[in-house]
């Protein structure tokens, strides 16, 4: 694979749909406008934990407009979330019944003529609620006298437990033992985009449902289970999505009242998200607590690691469970452990509700080891670079969890990134202006399985030699789009102006899982390759007639098809569909899927193998920090990247670069503060996420691997970069103030606290 | 294939879209409303042949609100209609270029903000004019001082000749020869819905078409020539169809201007005809001249038959040389004859255009072959039945046009409506009110190739056991759509709920030709089994391993898989995929296509197979005639039909009625009457279609003869029954008054003037 020439993957290329983006022509959920359409709006708990007695809609009725309301009893009263094989993990109703869980819990929603129409009308909804006794914190939530949240026993949601080779053996043959807590805050995705969804309902009875989703399949699957309708009868159209960040993998509020409120008045009703309400309801990244505990020869060499765990989950289960086990996955993923083990939890509070976002458990995982990694270093003299080297995940090995690596370069990653220490470190600047670098690694997924993991695609190549992609492909703003099209046209031998994939909706896209856990390229990519390959078999067949050649000796290049063993033989690809079509009576129809084939995974253990392929990275950090203010600024972020290959380097190189700005955020500004269960900074005024003068210099290097999996070598890429920031930045911080900071976000109030030992 | 019993096909079966259509939920082309939309209107010709001399568009320029107007110039001036491999057939501008051919014909259209501020911009463009001589009979056409309309020879725009056999001497060996001379009317599809269409074009220049069509694809094609855009930048979305009856194959002026007044904007534009528009212009039925010479024994048998058409295309050619040549065969279809001779032109006059509509060509040439049997058995003193029952065609046969009748099932057509002639025969109600009853037959085509004849399809099954299906296929009102999901739903063994079909789209169905020629259930048909095949056989390696079975032992019936050496081992079809989709990674995903093998065609003369099946049917007619008013009620229809296999009997019934009702009106009531270019009766108040009280008793048999090609036996059905309305009609109206009408329609003028001898 190594030296193959490419026309067109592997190219910097601008994203096909940009001009879409950038003027202003594509279409949002929000956007979407329907004849007849009604508003929707939804009333939220104003209480952490309360049973509701009663909820009167009399007056919120009588308001002139108002087409419907519907509350818990007016649903089918199926609930979703969590884990299908361990049914006390679903655990979320579409509205609250009989009890609300967190302060912005849903409990009714109102269709009606306008917005404000709809806001008075919820305004006028009279619930009568007994407040319950609520828990905030999750060690506090998993004591005995502690209120029960949901019908399980200390409010345990998930647990789990492994252990590989003999840890406590591991850490008696180690020279060198440290443990430490970590703790990471509850973040918001803060996409640019609310959530926001349409539907309408046909007078069938087939539901309609517009929405900014990653994953259209997952919305269908959520409403079928909510609404109690079968999937065939849901038809989801992805509209285009303003960042998603795995904060639109479900069916959330909007979806779910959106369908219901149509079918209740067989009208359009459109429903869409305040800033506020993304900070108060919606999914958020899982504070975490993370004890851990490692065991290392005097030369830096891992023997043993524990991974104790608590995860707060909030108040329901949304994918804590499907991510939860992987914690200690992810830890033994990057450097090398022969023994290992890892314990925890995941905690319901009376607080939102956390789910997946960009590096789910990874960032918390990594935050807690890359930052040890450092300690361990820095207490044994040795330089994190070497430490990380000796240490390193190499390609071929099978990781204590059984996550098997293919291709990895996180050795050439790191010593990239080294490359560059010299050349970024400069000197302080004054006095009271600190610099230091600080140095982190990453291994993360190249998607995963939930049930399944398949991707499949339709691709019909028309008569002027042009081809047409079918696919659920959920392009939210990350490329995929232009990433499908290039492997379509590097395969099928075509330039890219001939390819385009068509707008994604489960009505005509085959069955796809959509986008996350870095996923698309990867197995969507796989399943393009494969319905190419059957298209251009096609073509071939009918090439081999007209240029009598042998079917097996024909490739096909810029348009064209030629004979391998006679280059004078050669037929435009338009001719040959042309041929096929009018001549042969046959039209050039591809399909493809791909799955990958992983074996059993533990989701309470995480043991098993989780994904196909491993991407890698290192990053290196140069901060400043001054000691008056505590205040940090990020000068240069240096990234280093195995993602087997980059389809498109260009918004590879755009994916990592915003995912090292949002990983800034999480490890200086950003932080979801709730109090007593109220969030207190619902609002981009308060809760800080890093702006265009925060974003540092940033220098992108790939180190290519080819995976032997992936389409023309790729792996995932679009997590992964978010997820080491936070430890290196923190061990930049110590580098430059000599102060270690085990808690996210490492504000200008922590820095200075520390610097005055208090 | 004949003793099979079937779950789906076959079965009397709603139209599963009856109930957007009956609920006012179907979104037609005119309900199409996008945001920002402008209103496109045209301005036409007022003058039959003229030349433009200046078009002054500087007035309507600045009427406020105008976004723009275009004129010839503005187009690519690419031409349409015609044959592609005859370049000088293809003849029609998108937009009149210097001269105008009929009045009506399209000169600017405007775009503006609301529909009556394009009509007032429309007001306001001079057009200075050299009027030319016009030319608006055929016959006067053809003579070498006619104005030329075109830059072909005698305004004879096509023209053909053949024979097989040898004509001369079988009239020699005849024991009787007639001639005669019969004369059509132009005709009106008369769709309840008008044309309409709208358009929007992407910032990257991606045209989207709503259209009301039979083709989208056609649509796209013609589309493509006019605006020199590439089809795969050219997305249309087929809406709702009011009707179409041949009259919606093409892209007419709604969606070209208001395609290109979209791109010229850069907003989205929509035209909607009035019925006006519809009359003036649009396509019409070519009013036909047949000349035809028979030779029969005086048994009835029939020795040899000459054919001389003239058909008058109007100013251009659209689908005239396509369905021209095929006048004679139609002729040598239904009644067996050894010696054939024909003779046709297409001429261009200086009318409105005539196209495809219902039966094409076929309407012409059975009127005047059965009323000419008719005339030829009252002449031999021979029973109407016999002789036809003595030449009709049977199967296995090769007509004179090497058209091969797979089946053919006429001969028990006659004799099933036969069986009917006691007890509809009924006296004359009193001295002036005459009855009479009278028979004609028909053959017509399974569809054909233009270019190709594909049908593609694409087929998903969905992990609940249910089935979509993504085609072009055309539902324009007569049941398409139930009838693909019924097949589709026999073939995969599932019941007809478990399979629903795609809104027509050209970006996500595969190519598909479209709805004419009674071709989609035939075509379509056959690429639904393919694609279900392909399937089902997916489903059923899964079962086989379930089942510990061999697959080629397996049947599916009733949403469930049976090994057919073991009934007791069974799966449900949903438990198989679901099994194959998380157990194995496997999605279920299946294509199909279907073409006809038909050899070469010569469209000149109609030699060549023209489908790969041919139905057949015939009617009884029984008419009451007003002797003093000439006033036609018709009674009673009996029909009979060799659809081959009636699918869904319920809509066939319904098609086989209306074309029926169809068809009386072209008997007895419908002409565009076409004065000195000017149509005189463009509306529904003066161009007369039947009315429910017109509609008379219908008795509907179906003569199953099982297609060895067709689906589950199935032929066409679409048009048929509108071909022998007419015949059968004039033969009854000859049988109640002594009198023969020769040309359509007969009106209550003809029939008093006859009456009286005038």
């Amino acid at each position: 694979m190594k030296n193959r020439v490419y026309s067109t993957v592997g190219k910097p290329t601008p994203n096909i749909d940009g001009i879409y983006r950038a003027t202003g022509s594509a279409k949002y959920a929000t956007d979407i406008v329907l004849p007849k359409m009604l508003w929707g709006k939804i009333l939220r708990s104003p209480h952490a934990h309360a049973r509701i007695l009663n909820i009167d809609t009399s007056k919120a009725r009588k308001v002139k407009g108002v087409k419907a309301i519907i509350t818990g009893v007016d649903t089918p009263k199926r609930k979703y979330g969590g884990l299908p094989m361990f049914p006390e993990t679903v655990d979320e109703y579409g509205l609250a019944l009989k009890k609300v869980r967190y302060i912005g819990d849903e409990i009714a929603a109102v269709a009606a003529i306008d917005e404000d129409t709809a806001q008075e009308a919820i305004n006028l909804i009279k619930v009568e609620y007994e407040i319950l006794p609520a828990v905030f914190d999750p060690v506090e939530a998993m004591m005995d006298q502690a209120p029960q949240i949901h019908n399980v026993s200390k409010n345990i949601a998930f647990e789990g437990e492994m252990e590989f080779g003999n840890v406590e053996k591991g850490f008696q043959e180690s020279d060198y033992v440290r443990e430490d807590e970590f703790a990471t805050s509850m973040l918001s995705h803060c996409a640019l985009e609310p959530h926001a969804s349409a539907a309408s309902v046909s007078p069938s009875g087939k539901i309609t449902v517009w929405s900014s989703t990653q994953s259209p399949y997952f919305v269908q699957k959520d409403l079928s289970q909510l609404l109690d309708v079968s999937i065939d009868r849901i038809r989801v159209i992805k509209t285009y999505v303003g960042g998603a960040f795995g904060g639109k993998l479900e069916a959330l509020a909007p979806e779910f009242c959106c369908s219901l409120l149509a079918m209740k008045t067989q009208k359009p009703v459109k429903i869409a998200y305040s800033r506020e309400e993304e900070f108060i309801s919606t999914r958020h990244r899982h504070p975490t607590i993370i004890r851990l505990k490692a065991g290392v020869k005097n030369d830096g060499t891992i023997v043993a690691k524990d991974c104790q765990a608590i995860m707060d989950g909030g108040a329901y289960n949304s994918f804590g469970p499907g991510i939860f086990g992987r914690i200690g996955g992810q830890i033994s993923l990057v450097y090398r452990v022969p023994n290992m083990r890892f314990k925890g939890y995941l905690v319901y509070t009376n607080k939102p509700v956390c789910g997946a976002m960009r590096g789910v458990t990874n960032f918390q995982a990594r935050f807690a080891d890359d930052s040890q990694m450092d300690m361990i270093a820095r207490d044994l003299g040795l330089d994190p670079i070497d430490i990380r080297l000796k240490n390193a995940r190499q390609p071929g090995e099978t990781t204590p969890h059984g996550w098997k690596v293919t291709s990895c370069g996180l050795t050439e990653c790191i010593k990239k990134i080294w490359q560059k220490r010299n050349s970024i470190r400069k000197p302080d600047e004054n006095t009271y202006k600190k610099v230091g670098i600080g140095v982190s690694c990453w291994g993360y997924y190249s998607g995963s399985k939930v049930g399944h993991g398949l991707s499949g695609v339709f691709l019909k190549m028309n008569e002027n030699g042009t081809a047409q992609l079918l696919t659920g492909a959920a392009d939210i703003g990350q490329g995929l789009t232009t990433v499908l099209c290039q492997i379509a046209a590097e395969e099928l031998g075509v330039s890219l102006d001939k390819v385009q994939m068509s707008p994604v909706d489960t009505d005509s896209a085959p069955i796809d899982l959509g986008s996350w856990l870095s996923r698309a390229t990867y197995f969507m990519g796989n399943a393009v390759i494969e319905a190419a390959k059957d298209a251009k078999q096609q073509v071939f067949e009918v090439a081999s007639k007209i240029l009598e050649a042998d079917t097996a000796d024909l490739i096909s290049k810029d348009n064209v098809i030629y004979d391998s063993t006679n280059p004078e033989k050669s037929v435009p690809i338009e001719d040959a569909i042309r041929n096929s079509i009018f001549k042969r009576g046959r039209a050039i129809l591809g399909k493809g899927y791909f799955d990958a084939d992983l074996g059993v995974s533990n989701l309470k253990t995480g043991v098993g193998n989780a994904a196909p392929a491993y991407a890698f990275g290192a990053v290196l950090a140069e901060v400043e920090a001054n000691v008056r203010t505590g205040q940090v600024a990020v000068r240069q972020i240096t990234s280093a990247t195995d993602c087997g290959f980059p389809i498109n380097p260009l918004t590879a190189s755009g994916q990592i670069e915003g995912a090292i700005v949002m990983g800034i955020g999480g490890a200086l500004f950003e932080e979801l503060k709730v109090k007593d269960g109220r969030v207190l900074n619902p609002s981009f005024m308060d809760y800080k996420v890093p702006r265009a003068t925060d974003a540092p210099k940033q220098e992108t290097y790939f180190i290519e691997t080819l995976d032997p999996g992936g389409p023309f070598g790729a792996k995932g890429i679009s997590e992964g970069a978010a997820i080491p920031v936070a430890p290196a930045i923190a061990n930049a911080i110590c580098d430059a103030l000599g102060k270690r900071f085990t808690s996210l976000p490492i504000t200008p109030e922590q820095i200075v606290k520390a610097l005055r030992g208090t």
